[in-house]
C-alpha cells in the first residue's frame, strides 16, 4: 500500500501549518515506500539546503525504515555509524538527523515525510512527527 | 522577483485540473529564479520518470530563458544542439521536450512549470503553457 | 502489491537459461515497483557494461510504465524523443533499448526485469518477454 | 583468476541462510576483483538503504583490500581516516562499518561479499565472515 497524493498533501498542508506556528520557513517532501518523490512544497524564505535536506530526510527515513532522528546518537563518538554524516546525493541523500519520519496507515509503513527549515532538526522532526501521525484516510473512490 | 508558493501552488493546481481534464496522470513542478523547487506534486498512477522529467523540464525553462519545446527543433539534424537528448541529473536534468514553460508576472520572468505525464510531450506543454499563463497576483502581505 | 525476492529469482533464473540456450552471457536485474533493486546476477564472460544496462533497462520499464523497447522508435529521427540515448546514471539509468520488460501478476505490474549481453538488444527482449512471462504465484507463506 | 557466478551464488545462499538462523531480513551482495557487481539478492523486508550498502560493502572491501570492518577504527578520533564515514555513490560507495568481507580461494582474492540489515554491523560481519569462508571450488567445466 502507497501513499496517495491527497494523504501527502493533508499531511504536508498540516506540517506548513505547524511550521508557521514555529514561525519556521521550511520544505516539506514526501516519498512513497519506494522513496520516489509525491508531494513538496519550499515555503517562501525556506533557504535552499532545505530541498535536498526535506527530500533526503524523508528518503532516509523509509530506507532505513525508522525515524531519521534514530540515526543521530549512532553517529556519535562511539557510536556504530561513527563518521557518518549529510550525504547529498540528489534525491537519495542520506541525511541522519532529525525531521525524517515514516508515515502509517493501517499499521502499515506508506511512505515517509521529510521537514526541514527549523532552527535546530530537533523542532523539524517534532513538526514531522506531528503532521505525520495525523494521516487521512484513503478517499473513497 | 521570485515566484511564492502561493502563486507556485496556484498554478500547479490550474495545471492538474487541465491534465484532469485530459484524462492524464502526471508529475507537476515549479522552480523559482534559480532553478530550485518550490513546489512538486504527482498525481496517483504517473510513472516514476515524471519525477526527474518534470522538474528538469522547469530547470531546463528557466535554465535557457526559453520554453523546453523549443530547444526541440535545435536538437534535430542540422540544429546548433544536434546530438542533445534527455539528460537526467536529478534535479538538474537537460529535458528538451515540451512541458517546460516560463512562467511571468508583470513582465518578468519569476519561476518556471513543469508538467510530464501526457502521452505526448506536446500536451504537457500546452497544459504548462495554460497554466503559466494564469499567474495569481502577488497575495497582499 | 510488490514482487517478492522468491518469484524475482524465479524469473532470472528462466532467463538465465533462456540466455544459456541462446550462448549468451548476460546480466539479469529485478527491480520492484519503486525502482528498487531486488535480484542480481551476471553470467561469466557478460561484459562490464551489462551491469548498469540491465539494471537500467528494468528501471526504464517500471519508470516508463512499458517496455524499455517501445521507447526505441521515439528516439528515432523524427521521434518525440529523438536525442535521447543510454543515459548512464547508476541504478537509475535510462536505457531506450529492447531489454527491460514490466513484471505482472495477477493483472497488476509488480517489478520489472532488466536483461543485457545478447548481441542485440532485441534478443535481450525476447528473453525477458518470455521470461517476465512465467511469473510464480506469491508462495503461500 | 575471479569469482565465478556459481561461487558467489554459492556464498550469497550460505549467508542467506546464516541472515535466516538470526531472523534477519538483509541484502547481499558480491562483486568480483574489479569491484563490479557478480550476483545480489534482497530478501523480503530488507529496507532500502541495504541495497546501496551491502553493494558498497562488497566494493570498500575489494577496494581496500581488507575486510570493511577493519575501517572501523581508522575512522575514529585519532585514527588515520577520521572524519571519514558513509558515503553513499552508488554501486561505488565507501562504507567503513562491517559487513564487507574479502572472499578468496586457492590463496587468492576472487572477490568480495558486502551483507546489510542486521541490527549492528558487527553481525553483518559474522554472516559475511562465515560465508565467505565457504568458498566451493571452481565447477570442473
Amino acid at each position: 500500500m502507497n501513499i496517495t497524493l491527497t494523504q501527502a498533501e493533508a499531511i504536508t498542508t498540516t506540517a506548513r501549518t505547524l511550521a508557521t506556528a514555529h514561525a519556521v520557513a521550511a520544505a516539506f517532501a514526501v516519498v512513497d515506500t519506494g522513496g520516489n518523490l509525491v508531494a513538496f512544497a519550499r515555503t517562501d524564505g525556506a533557504t535552499l539546503i532545505t530541498i535536498d535536506t526535506a527530500i533526503g530526510k524523508a528518503f532516509t527515513a523509509i530506507s532505513v525504515g525508522g525515524d531519521s532522528i534514530n540515526l543521530t546518537p549512532a553517529i556519535q563518538p562511539g557510536g556504530p555509524l561513527f563518521g557518518t554524516g549529510l550525504v547529498l546525493a540528489g534525491s537519495r541523500s542520506l541525511v541522519p538527523y532529525g525531521g525524517g519520519v515514516l508515515i502509517r496507515a493501517e499499521g502499515r509503513v506508506i511512505g515517509a515525510l521529510g521537514v526541514s527549515g527549523a532552527p535546530t532538526s530537533d523542532v523539524d522532526h517534532e513538526i514531522a512527527a506531528a503532521a505525520s501521525a495525523q494521516v487521512p484516510a484513503l478517499p473513497s473512490h
